[in-house]
This record gives C-alpha cells, structure tokens and sequence, in this order.
C-alpha cells in the first residue's frame, strides 16, 4: 500500500511511486541476503550503472561508485583528489559544510561566499594553484542553484583544476556537461526518491590519475573507499565492501522507470512544475520566493518566504495531506521548503498551488 | 512470502525471519522517506540503542554509532584511536585486511600472523607501546574464533591499550565483558538477519578521550564520522549524516524480537547447532572439521573441509533448498562454509547434517 501523504520534504523526500513494488519482488527474489560477491550482485550493480549511463549521458571515461552517503562523497573527494588546496563556493549550509570538510582533512581550502538566499550568478575568480573547485550546484538549504553557464565559465579560466559538483538534490534535472566537469555525485533519497543510505560518486579519469598521483607521493587517500580501491573493484561490477545491495537493487529499478519515462520529459516536467510554483509565489498576497534572483532559484528545491504564516500554511497543507520541508536552520519557522523531485506529479504540484492560493 | 531457500553464506545471510513482516509495517508507516531529523527517527535510533544494549548487555559508559559498514569501522577505529601504533592478532583475510586498514592510514602497525585455520589459544606477548590492539574474534574466512579468556589476558598484559573487537560474523552469539574491551563492532547482515549496508559502533567513554586527544594534537580523524561528531549527534539518536533510516529502523525491531527470544536462549541455541554440526564433521567419512582446536571453534561460522566432495556435497544440500557458504579466496573450492546465526533454527541444522550424513 502507498503512504497516502504527500511528502515535499527536499530529502528524504517522497518515494518514486514504483519502489514499493520494487521492495516486494527484491524480498521474492532473495535480494536483501543476496552476497556481494554473487554473479548476480553484479548484474545489478550493472544494470544501475549503465541506467545511469543512459538517464543522464554520462560517458564512457566516467566511473561510477558506490558510498554510504553524500557526506561520504564529500570527504572522500577530499581526501582522494586534494594534496594541498581545495577552493569552495560557499552560499548556504551544505556548501560550506563541503568547505569544513576540507579543513578536517587537514588541507589548506578556501572559499568564496555568499549570503543566504545569493549565489553566483557569474563565475568566480578561483586562485591559480587550485587543485580542485567543488561546486554544490543545488543549495538544498536555500534553494539557490549554480546556473550551468557559470559551470562552463569555470572550467575555461581554470582549465586544470578538477571541478566537482553535489548535485545532491537536483539530479536527475541538471543536463550536465560531462566533458567539462571532473565528478558529479548524488544521493538516492532525493530527486531519485528511493530510502535514504547510499550515495553515488562518479568520477573520470582525471579524478583516478590524481588518486593515484597522491598515492604515489606517499599521501593517504584512505583505505577500502580510495579511488583506486573501489576502481579495482567496480571494474568487475564490485565493491570493496558488503554494500547496501537491496538499495542499490532499488536504485537500479527506479532508474529504468526514470529511462522509460524519459529524461527530456523528467526535464520539461520539472520545469512546469517549478514555473507552476514560482509563479504562484510571485503573485501570492503574502509569500515570495526566498531567491529573488530568477536565474539562481533552484527547480528542483523551491523555497518560501512565509513569515509569521509558516505555521497557518504548514496546516492547511497537512488537510490535505501535503508535507512541505521546515526552512533550513534559521529559517525553520519562516520558509518552507518543496522539493520538486520527478515522483512529484504535475498534480501534485496543482494541488499545491491550489491551496497556496487560497490560504 | 519468505524466499523458501535456507541460506547458510556466513554473510550476507539468511534473514532473520521476521524482516519482510517488519518491512511491510516500515512502508506502511513512511518510514523509507522518514527524515533523519524528525522526532521519530530519534525514537527509532533509541529503540535500536536501548534494545542492543539490553540484548548484550552494553554498559552506560559506552555509545553506539551507525556507520555504513564494518569495513567503514576498521577505517574510523584506525583514524580516530591510533596516533602512531596499533597491533593486530591476525589469523585470516578479514583480520588481515583490518591490518591493512591501518598501513594505509599511514600508521604503523604491528601484527602478529599465524596460518590458515590457526588462531591465538594463549595471549600474544604486545609491544609496550602499542596504543591499540586489534582482534578479530571471529574469522569469517576460516571460522577460528579468539577465546574470551584470550581478551580477558590481553587486557591483564595491557592496561592501557584500547583493545578494539571486530565481532561482525559472531554477535549477539560471545557474551563480551564490555568492562575490559573498549569498542566492539559487527555489521548486520550477518548475526542479526538484516540487509546489509549498516555497521554498527560502539565505543566506550576512553575511546572518545583518544579520538578528542588526537584532535586536539591537530591530527586529522577525518569529518562527518568522526567519533566527537558522531558522539555530538549521538547524544540525542541522530546521525551527522542522512542514514541508512530503513536499516535502523529493522535493526531496532529485530533486536526487539531478539530480546524478546531472549539472549541465553540464542547462547545455548548456537551451542547446541554448533556441537551437532562439528560432531557430524567429526565423525563423517570424509570431511572434518578445517580448524582443528576445539577452543578455536567458531561456533557461529562454521567451515568444514569438503576437499575432492565440495562439488557433491553442495549438490545434495542445495537439492534440499540448503545453500552453504563457499570457502573464502583459496580455500573456495576445497571447503564449505555454514553460518550458524539466531536465524537458522534447530531443524535447519537438523536437516544439514541429516544430508551431510547421507551424501
């Protein structure tokens, strides 16, 4: 049976309305005590890569691993790809949470930053012996999103460093351009709308020579998640440990619904519903959209200014059985946050709107 | 439906039989896309805590972390309670590895190494300074378990050594005095039934001293897991990062039957499987037992020398829905390996060694 409630909490968000299917043909196939090491794990470790492949154009020279997190992601990016600097745009609580990461690894990062609610609407200027310029390209604290352009303008005036990229919460939406960013990754709780507790990190191979270039010089690039441990292994559809198999299983089954689907109408889709919201907002009595600036407002994370009428809201679209996502830190008792992830219908989204309007 | 095969792999394993009911209750009540910041995470984090401690009897002074994997523990225990020495009884691949773990954390460990199918009977003499010790108490590739007596003098030769235990392939089955080791850790697809991609870490409050200590001489114990800011979120059931929700959340329901089936039950159960198994392996024409030392018995994962008759052997149990481990690296077509977990009832072994008998 389906969770009758409609969940707009930016992650864990809504489950893609396919996985409780999904879950009862795993337990009838055996998935959750299938082994690691079985001919089948690897089956399903290559369906989901090759899924992915295809969803989002990722090629060839990409590799695609496997973690416990996007925290995980964060600190093994870190760690594998950075001897001495890193350099971070900082505009909300995750990106700088990116930067932190740096620093707890002993590495020397700096940042740009900007206030809440801003972002970068042009690209940066990124000191010259930068190793490595991690972008999180969607706030999920904010709602502000790094337009692709400010991406490509990057790469052209640094055109050594690795550009890495959290698309945590906007993936699959974001059309990236895979030959000029170095590492993108993602968590499966978000816009893929599967249960929280795997993260996927895919990197090319400029990301695996850095690895080992570290590793060359005697640096520790960590143990059974360094880049070339989990290389070796996925090359054969493996991971260097037990792996939460029954999630990468349901990853793999969602990502073909989102294939079949299509991802130039996951695409179109998104975009209207996120119109449908930001244009209900603009006009709204008494909430705004907390990003002003039109071409830093996220698609895919939506936040409201809703003030002192947080909680009148937050009712109204409980009656109906709508979850919106508390405002991030400070803000969690004058914004809301919706998600805009593809298990969100364009009804939904009507329906959400709907209310809005006649709170 | 239950998947109507017995699985005796040592890890993943055959569920706990309880896990598709509770799975089916998880989606029910939202739990796959439940956030890991609501009020009823914290309940279902402390319902796992409070039932594990209860299970195995774990002391107040100890604190209990959910990490991705075991192999994710080998790396935090190494990172957050080594400055420069740990030492490593090893007897096998997986206490090997956790050697390796530390070499390529770029600390210095020592170990001491026996065979294949040999383990350590009496206590091995420790390098004075060794701030760490390293055990293994049971060898998922040979099935040699480290006797509790052995860690009971480990801790009289060394006072002030953490002494750290891998318990991943035979927890809830050793009753540890928790009051003379310092961190224990398994990983729940094993003992407790569960799908893998959940390690779960308890350390005590002179764990957390060490890790604070390092911190404070400026040495790097990595970010979001590191044990001060696990033990930060901790305190009050969360986790630094988006966890695997669903994997607590069965945890906590199968330690609740667990304990309901009580501790000394499961004991006395595991014995009396194990003693049926070895007696048939003793006295069978042509297999016996791969670890000849009663005392180094695992009782929780037991391998059998199958030599030339592995093939046949594997035949006739799977014939009867009976699916054995394969030997580990090596040994894999020359052995078999048989877990003997809370999950697999009296009459499974029954039906074992009744096949094992007739082959």
């Amino acid at each position: 049976m389906m969770n009758p409630v409609i969940n707009f909490t930016p992650g864990p968000s809504q489950l893609y309305f396919t996985v409780e299917d999904h879950m009862k043909v795993a337990f009838r196939e055996g998935i959750p005590s299938l082994s690691h090491r079985s001919k089948k794990f690897t089956t399903i470790y290559k369906e989901a890569v090759d899924g992915l492949r295809e969803l989002l154009g990722v090629p060839a020279n990409y590799h695609l691993y496997f973690t416990g997190s996007a925290s995980e992601i964060w600190e093994r990016s870190i760690q594998n790809l950075v001897e001495k600097n890193s350099f971070h745009l900082v505009n909300g609580s995750f990106s700088k949470r990116f930067f932190e990461v740096a620093q707890q690894l002993s590495k020397n990062p700096s940042k740009i930053e900007v206030g809440a609610g801003l972002g970068f609407e042009t690209s940066p200027l990124v000191p010259s012996e930068v190793e490595l310029i991690a972008i999180t390209q969607n706030e999920t604290s904010t709602g502000v999103c790094v337009p692709l352009a400010v991406i490509n303008d990057l790469r052209k005036t640094n055109p050594e460093a690795l550009l890495v990229i959290d698309a945590v919460s906007s993936l699959p939406y974001p059309d990236f351009n895979y030959d000029i960013v170095d590492s993108v990754f993602f968590s499966v709780q978000k816009g893929f709308g599967l249960p929280a507790g795997l993260g996927v990190w895919m990197v090319n191979d400029r990301c695996i020579a850095k690895a080992e270039s570290l590793l060359s010089k005697g640096i520790s690039i960590g143990s059974y998640h360094s880049i070339p441990g989990l290389q070796t292994h996925a090359i054969n559809y493996q991971t260097p440990e037990t792996p939460n198999v029954l999630g990468i299983y349901l990853l793999s089954k969602v990502v073909a619904d989102l294939v079949r689907h299509g991802i130039h109408r996951i695409r179109k889709e998104t975009e209207y519903k996120a119109a449908l919201l930001y244009h209900n907002l603009n006009k709204h009595p008494y909430l705004k959209p907390f990003v002003d600036n039109e071409n830093l407002q996220s698609k895919t994370v939506i936040v409201a200014d809703t003030g002192e009428h947080t909680e009148k809201i937050t009712r109204a679209l409980q009656a109906k059985g709508m979850y919106p996502g508390d405002g991030y830190g400070a803000s969690k008792k004058s914004q809301l946050r919706f998600a805009n992830f593809p298990t969100h219908s364009k009804e939904h989204f009507e329906l959400l709107v709907d209310t809005l309007e006649k709170v």
